[in-house]
């Protein structure tokens, strides 16, 4: 935990620093899975699935009967859980479908954009210790809102060969069209390039280990898109006099629980929250089953006192947190001062794992200062936008010397002829 | 030109096929670039100007002498027509801006997104035989409209260490905050890491050579964000026996001139209209000054009979143009099946170099196939979409046990008793 007072802005470029992720060298790695999957598809990936991840599978795709199966065997708690939260998501990424607007520019001139669905994406859930059905919901029911014709998945199996049947339920409900049991790069190369079972996609979504993150850079290679370049996990928490100590403290925990990597930010104007925030994450920690992960994320964690609340989200800006957490009376003043952020959470109640269940709102979110650059996932990374223009006769009289004086000056004669030739024939 | 007819379906996947490029190893170049850039700043832009332009420059920032200048040395006639896209395109990118639409998802629980602006932008124009000055409005306008606070612009010198007046008048009038004397791979690097006069950037837009698009790929392990992948352009034209070859024609070449490498291709499903637009190329291509470029061009280029529009359209989305043009009489009835294109023009009047330059859609667009899953640059390219949300007591209330219920089944318990504790003290 380190702990600032106070800090000049001077200092304030150094204490955004992310901590420095160790970049082991893989590339090598990448390309021999790529290449093994290219020449041996499925065989390959059943073999990936023993020497990676210890389970004995004679086939990747999972079956109509285990998807049944997944059924019976989730709580029906859950299962209202997670009907819940997709309903909360739908709506909101709903409100993402814009109207067409038809905007004539000059007379004659009409030009207007049209939402199209990247036909075909893949979603990678990881596997590992926690089942990530939260992240299912996140990826495939924007995939289905926006009409993406072929949603599949690749997540790893467990050493009985089985995937964990809330991944299975939730993929299910949202429409996912096919699963399959593949993980690491190897899933990945598999949706790059396809297989005989695993279709080949045009954009892959969804977290992963280093290896996964590695085999997403290199899938652009192929024509692939990606979802946005990752980092771990991140929160920035502003706090002033009225927040409430053990809920900063909670909210802190419950990004420093998602790995030793994960960032953790608190910055207060008051010193007594300052202080019992302090004391309340030594109090809450101890209960929590993955303290351990928890406890090495506070480590290289920052809590430090502010001037203002004004400085604080100026100090957030620099930062680009992927999660900014508000926790402060009068939000409503500061949220057109925020200009770098993932994800906002406005005032006591609103904790970040509302966001990462079921508020509605995306959790695939930019961390590692990208959110300086780009978006979270929303329905628009589920889409093309797609411009038209339609002129009349009387648009392009109106338009057409524009064109031809531009195109002339830039040396581009067939660009001014196509409109001179319609001037002149006007049939 | 390759000429096909009634091909059937089997052999389209070969027939969409874009000509391979050659792909020189420059890696090792543009990693030289960058770390001389690095380690000498202004200084080794300077020499770069020298080595690879013969451009003797003192220093790169254009003064705001040589902008004002820059107004008298181009016509009346082409400041009006640079207006007047200007114009164009503002109104059609300001449609672009989204109300702001706050959702509740649950009682208690609303959500929403906002916009901000990328705050540091780079644009790059290519030097060389056109000065793409209409480049500089496509990517200045919605920058500034974004509310991009510095909007920089970076390109080659001539010989005689000058910029093209039209690119400094466009850049002007558009809101660029600061213009450089620098091009290739260097001015990536620059806008990239930083030097004494050019900042550092968060997203690099614009086209050029192959080794600016590799230091633009490269400019990402750096966290740059980039507009988009790059190939050569591309148009794609459908026609019925109501097109008018002439038209067609000219369409078809005001693309081909782009560069030996540029792509075009003809589907209509009337032979009269397929030998006559043939023709007609034959006429009109002798008189363009660009004329060696285009005839390479078209020896790539494929002219293709088709059974019906529909058939042609479903070729086309295969193919995925950069540049889409439906010189269809009823083109209505064709739109809902256009899925994957960058730009559509719609009819006999809606030439491409229309929206090239003036009718207020953007030019920079997808290419290589990449119309499948990428959309062109828009309003949406210079801002983040930031989602905020705000739960009131009450909404934490009614949403609380699906997360907690969520947050356990993955394991997560520290996301779930920051649900607990807040239900549990509830100030």
């Amino acid at each position: 935990m380190r702990i600032y007072r106070y800090p000049t802005k001077n200092t304030w470029p150094e204490l955004v620093q992310r901590p420095v992720l160790e970049q082991k060298e893989i590339s090598a790695l990448i390309e021999g899975i790529f290449d093994e999957v290219k020449t041996n598809g499925d065989k390959a990936l059943i073999e990936f699935n023993l020497k990676f991840d210890q389970a004995k599978t004679d086939t990747v795709t999972v079956t109509e009967t285990e998807i049944k199966n997944a059924e019976n065997l989730i709580s029906e708690d859950l299962k209202q859980a997670i009907q819940e939260a997709k309903e909360n998501i739908s709506k909101f990424h709903t409100s993402q479908k814009p109207e067409i607007q038809k905007i004539e520019t000059t007379k004659g001139v009409v030009c207007w954009r049209e939402n199209r669905a990247v036909e075909k994406v893949g979603i990678y859930i990881p596997g590992g210790t926690a089942p990530l059905f939260s992240t299912v919901l996140m990826l495939a029911v924007p995939a289905n809102l926006a009409g993406c014709q072929e949603i599949i998945l690749c997540t790893p199996p467990d050493k009985e060969g089985n995937i964990n049947p809330a991944i299975l339920y939730a993929a299910k409900i949202c429409g996912v069209t096919k699963i399959f049991k593949t993980g690491g790069a190897q899933a990945i190369a598999a949706m790059t390039l396809g297989t005989e079972s695993v279709p080949k996609v045009y954009k892959i979504f969804g977290p992963g280990n280093q290896f996964v993150v590695a085999a997403k850079e290199y899938a652009q290679r192929y024509g692939v898109a990606i979802d946005m370049p990752a980092g771990p996990s991140e929160v920035l928490v502003i706090a002033d006099e009225l927040s409430i100590p053990e809920f900063c403290a909670a909210d802190l925990l419950s990004q420093a629980e998602h790995g030793g990597d994960s960032q953790v930010i608190f910055l207060t104007t008051d010193l007594k929250v300052f202080n019992e925030t302090i004391s309340a994450i030594g109090l809450q920690v101890k209960d929590l089953p993955r303290n351990e992960l928890a406890n090495k994320s506070l480590e290289n964690s920052s809590f430090i006192l502010m001037d203002s609340i004004e400085e604080a989200v100026e100090f957030s800006n620099l930062y680009a947190p992927e999660h900014l957490i508000l926790a402060v009376d009068n939000f409503d003043k500061y949220i057109p001062m925020v200009q770098n952020a993932g994800s906002v959470f406005l005032g006591n109640y609103s904790c970040e794992s509302a966001g990462d269940y079921a508020s509605g709102t995306n959790h695939t979110l930019p961390t590692n200062a990208y959110a300086r650059n780009y978006s979270g996932v929303s329905l628009d990374s589920f889409v093309k936008k797609i411009t038209f223009q339609y002129l009349s006769k009387e648009g392009l009289q109106n338009l057409g010397k524009t064109i031809e004086i531009m195109a002339e000056a830039e040396g581009l004669l067939a660009h001014k002829n196509a409109v001179s030739i319609r001037l002149k024939l006007q049939p």
